[in-house]
């Protein structure tokens, strides 16, 4: 494909409008937005005003005044189409950590005489680790966690299993798992799921309604652009709304939350999700910044999407330079998620000569490359130059000049 | 005391230059800083820097370029000396609820073969429910919640209890407790003690490591000025660092969060506390509010509060309009917090007519007006003023107006 096929990409491209929404650096490639999206002006303008206006000048008003006590509703009910979620499923709260915590113990408990909870060997670990610390939990009775290599899920399931625990997309290759397919599988065997949506919200069409999902986790400053950090959500299908019980029953939890009851009464609904007083500011940002989904077909971004990952891949394989960097992602655009990665022994250093000149990659240990694709703001040339800067970085060798090398805290 | 002692006083006040370091709207009177604790202007500024520059132009690269990695730490560092704490014992991160969640389990687990947990009934009720969450995981064995009504707080202590767990500063009344005397009571039995210092931080002299605190958590949005829902903070004394095990060990809490490990392994010292990703415009707020307290000796605020607090007292107790307003609040000032309390049947109204006249008190059910007194930003002008208001409101019985009565969502 050459660069004037590339830029008739761009003229047809029923997205290209998006990217005047954001604010992104002049001459940046900016292909890290699976680890933190770019900044939606409105974003900006909502934290000038809830600062400015709200906090500044309505002080303990802007409760009310400002609606700041229905933002984890109010960002529940903006996140839940991109779930294909009906209304009343999805709270806006928390990290996806303490989320799938709370989702973890209140799934267990729904599975009464079975305490298995199953999950990957690749999963994301931050999903393991708060598995692993609440197996550890006391007297370690409250539930066992069995991490499987490889991928023959299906053979992991069995009556002892109270839990399947899966990440949509792996970080590292961007490889799908088949929702609907495996939710089923897990369901005939009596066995609840919690999907991991990190790397999927915001990208990928979702429907967990109709998939019959149990419940999902998942991040809000990835393809959401909620900021650093930003409040992550929770999905929990109204059928189990009756039967959660989570430990974290903090008093935004609370059926009336400003009564001071002495005992702990839980709210309705998915509402009983939520537990201290949510972070307003960042809240308020991730809700001003999915405006810019407003309008949005997700099957015309997925088809964006696919189509700037293969893109990537062909160009790729098309450059001579390239060939030391082996794809591990899956070639099928339909068994990948919006980011494609590569390996390379010298993978730490080529990201960062990368970014030097301006295309924001990201790596991950050992020998990872990753290219996200955000579809609301990159365009087809946008592809097309990472792709060149990339060749030039490997044909120079300028990656293994010492400076590239240097480690950071955050990679 | 007359106007002229009163205008006197705020003459002679040597922390009247911070008011201009707030943002503060003209003509209101707020004695809510113990609810939402006003805007720094410095605040205002980090908020837009965190956005127009950290995240709009730096956007991943922030993690290392603007510190984001460290703000948990950093943040941390600056609380510690507001509470009498030496360095590497504190860490910012979450909600109240959810670092007293990790502190309970932890303490719970260090006391083996004990499992009890002592509350007073009129412990905030956020705490107690998040004490009773954890009393009922699972099969309900991990520890047991016992809430004892009065103040008999030493008849409580034997060898059967594992933690008392208080607030410094009673959320109605602003009594206070006695941290150096009943931590030590409870050491003596071999019980540990956890603390929340929701509103004592930023406004009362504490001195953790000398009264011998084992664990204490608290607030960044109430006299730490770190806006509304701001992360909150835990504090562990050095001498259980190694002993802590806690639950909800996310990533950020693992020694080396980016080698992925597929195992957790816990960082040293108090950031084996953290766990998910911190909200990062949130946190950078609360980390440039910090900034109001350099130079701020906390018995100098503490001698204010006092003043500010004894001088609503008199007045209240010197107008005759006042008389139907009963103190619940210690009459003692060494007894109380920065805050006073006025039991009234018709609290609720008459609070809401204060708003109304830009006098911001708070209504705590059932019949409690609440009045904070946050030294940094208010004048003993402020308080002459609110009272005189307070007592119109009273004299005139405008509070009796049905539109007064009307509910809110947040009292």
């Amino acid at each position: 494909m050459n660069y004037q096929d590339v830029l008739q990409q761009d003229t047809i491209d029923p997205l290209a409008g998006k990217r005047r929404e954001f604010v992104l650096p002049d001459n940046m490639i900016y292909l890290d937005g699976n680890s933190l999206g770019a900044m939606p002006i409105a974003a900006y303008e909502r934290s000038r005003q809830v600062t400015e206006q709200q906090w500044g000048l309505n002080l303990i008003k802007g409760w009310n005044a400002d609606d700041w006590i229905d933002l984890p509703t109010m960002v529940g009910e903006k996140i839940a189409p991109l779930l294909g979620a009906a209304p009343g499923q999805v709270i806006c709260c928390d990290s996806t950590s303490v989320n799938l915590f709370k989702v973890l113990c209140s799934a267990v408990e729904m599975q009464q005489g079975r305490s298995v909870v199953v999950s990957q060997k690749d999963n994301f670990p931050a999903d393991l680790y708060i598995a692993e610390g609440l197996s550890q939990l006391g007297q370690g009775d409250f539930c066992e966690l069995k991490v499987f290599e490889g991928s023959g899920i299906e053979d992991q399931l069995d009556d002892t299993v109270a839990l399947l625990m899966l990440t949509h997309v792996n970080f590292r290759t961007g490889k799908l798992h088949d929702i609907r397919k495996l939710t089923k599988a897990a369901h005939d065997k009596g066995i609840l799921v919690i999907w991991d949506l990190a790397h999927s919200t915001g990208v990928l069409p979702l429907s967990l309604d109709e998939w019959g999902v149990d419940f999902a986790v998942g991040c809000g400053y990835k393809y959401l652009n909620g900021g650093p950090g930003a409040p992550a959500f929770i999905y929990a299908a109204e059928r189990h709304h009756a039967s959660i019980r989570q430990p974290l029953s903090g008093w935004m939890g609370h059926r009336a939350p400003f009564a001071f009851d002495e005992n702990y009464t839980a709210a309705p609904g998915v509402q009983q999700f939520l537990c201290g007083t949510p972070p307003v500011l960042s809240m308020s940002v991730l809700d001003a910044s999915l405006s810019v989904f407003e309008n949005v077909d997700m099957q015309v971004l997925r088809t964006k999407s696919v189509a700037l990952g293969e893109l990537f891949i062909q160009l790729i394989a098309d450059n001579d330079s390239l060939g030391e960097l082996t794809l591990i992602s899956p070639k099928k655009s339909s068994e990948r998620g919006s980011q494609v990665a590569l390996a390379h022994p010298e993978a730490y250093s080529i990201c960062q000569a990368l970014i030097e000149r301006n295309v924001i990659a990201d790596f991950r240990t050992p020998d990872v490359l990753r290219f996200g694709f955000a579809p609301l703001y990159l365009s087809h040339q946008d592809i097309w130059k990472a792709v060149h800067i990339l060749a030039d970085v490997m044909a120079s060798k300028i990656y293994s000049d010492e400076k590239f090398s240097r480690v950071q805290k955050v990679t």
